[in-house]
């Protein structure tokens, strides 16, 4: 099959890639559009030593597997868990410490014509759903992560910090917990995608710092963090959903002084995306900023590294 | 009145500082017994850029106050608030945006023969608990802070690390919260000191890593962080009680990777702490690691600075 191949120094567009085969545990899904993520980009720098196929966010449709889901659109979560440890018997499979993980640690990914994935692990696609639209699934289920870990009553001033891919959709997924969010972001054009969604947008440029009871670090920079520190109120929550790969330097003493609880946020459970994609409670395609052939992957990554892209799609064939 | 006072580059002992004087809102209070904590250490390091009379742990006598107070044996609660502002109403009187806090910020405090504090700060102590005792009132109440920020349940699995001062006493406080607490450290004699309390003692150099529930960092230094977050399961709950200055280099990947809640804490509130002390159910007395006469101030810092010390205790005359 083709597949873009990643061997920890170079991506690869490769013709004859031996396709993976289901078995009883795994379907082989047919890839349609795979999203490329900050995460994969991180990959690309060295990040948790990946070599293999990349990508963890598709839409596809299931070649091969068991009968009820044969022929049918998915998408599908990205830990492969073992499912029988402690994590995995108390439904936390996403951090099960045997995991693998989709295009990230020890598993191939969707950047290719075939992708094999646990059954447990694949969600139907309603038809309504273009596939446009639910290859943000796994982003999107990230987004509603948060309100899954944080507590949030109706009033709380919420701030999220930028207006990348990651934090348009916090955004959105913060504002159906009936909290007043706030999205502060560099870019004008893209803070006007959430226009009439009753979520305050603010310019960097024209920000006055104030306290929010809940600040969401969605930059990706450590410029960011510090900034989200600054925002956030005494005894306030402080939600990292960036994952920085190098260190860096901070004191985390704010968050001694001011007792703030930070809360570490990854991936997210798909019911809850996929439920607010099919009532049109989010909107994603207009996050969309190209779509390549996967042949053109090389190129397709290239544009989701530019400052400032949104979200770069790979459709297989 | 006699005083040990910090100009920014040096501590001095002063024979005749001005007393301060009572009024409305404020007792004067003779000081007994002042101990040094690891925050005024910072303090001589630049933390916080104080100048003044430091100091904030004591246990004095009222010597001007209202009549109920007149004469008695107190301790007090450090941070200073406006008692009018968002936080102070909510009862975070100690998150204060106005506050001021006893020999850290804008308020002299306790390393002299007077001090004055609010008389809303001031809490009695019992008859039955020494001066010796009754002195470790405010870091003990800063251990008991994190049961007040983290739920715990019996039964969880609980590492404090480093046998400092700060260590010992949060393992006594998280102890009564019916978690199984485990105390790692460097020191066999001061992790001995807590033999028979139903607290699982280990020195550092045979300590064989494994996941906890909750960690609470308490070594007072940047590498004990990074332990710290070695040493906590996946969404599980780091607690943080050291404050560092300087700012320091560290990766928070893994909070986000584990989804790992962090959790600053600093204050406490007095009441549960006298409480403790007055059942005996925390040891505090064999923490003490020196006691000077307050004219040999600099002797005691240089002592408490010293790798390895306890709490160094002044004594007022």
């Amino acid at each position: 099959m083709r597949a873009l191949v990643w061997n920890g120094r170079k991506l690869s567009f490769e013709r004859s890639r031996p396709e993976p085969a289901a078995d009883e545990r795994n379907a082989l899904v047919r890839v349609l559009l795979a999203g490329i993520c900050s995460t994969d980009l991180q990959i690309f720098k060295g990040y948790m030593g990946f070599q293999g196929i990349p990508g963890h966010e598709f839409v596809g449709e299931v070649a091969e597997g068991p009968q009820g889901l044969q022929g049918k659109r998915v998408t599908g979560e990205i830990n492969f868990a073992c499912g029988s440890c402690e994590s995995c018997q108390s439904g936390l499979g996403r951090h099960c410490a045997e995991r693998r993980v989709m295009g990230i640690l020890g598993a191939d990914g969707c950047f290719a014509e075939y992708v094999k994935v646990p059954v447990e692990n694949l969600h139907p696609v309603l038809e309504q759903l273009s596939n446009e639209e639910a290859v943000f699934t796994e982003p999107l289920a990230a987004a509603f992560e948060i309100s899954e870990q944080v507590q949030f009553s109706a009033g709380d001033q919420v701030l999220v910090l930028g207006d990348g891919k990651l934090g348009l959709l916090c955004a959105q997924a913060l504002r159906l917990t009936g909290a007043k969010v706030s999205l502060l972001g560099k870019h004008e054009d893209k803070l006007s995608l959430l226009q009439g969604m009753e979520i305050q947008t603010c310019l960097l440029s024209h920000w006055k710092p104030q306290r929010y009871d809940v600040v969401v670090e969605a930059t990706g920079s450590s410029g960011g963090l510090k900034m989200a520190l600054e925002a956030v109120r005494p005894r306030g929550t402080l939600v990292l959903k960036s994952t920085l790969a190098e260190p860096h330097t901070l004191s985390l003493a704010p968050v001694v002084i001011n007792e703030v609880t930070v809360v570490g946020s990854r991936c997210g459970l798909f019911p809850p995306a996929l439920d607010a994609l099919a009532k049109k409670e989010v909107i994603v395609t207009p996050l969309i900023d190209g779509i390549y052939a996967l042949k053109d992957g090389a190129k397709a990554v290239a544009h989701a590294a530019r400052a400032g892209a949104l979200k770069v799609i790979l459709r297989n064939g």
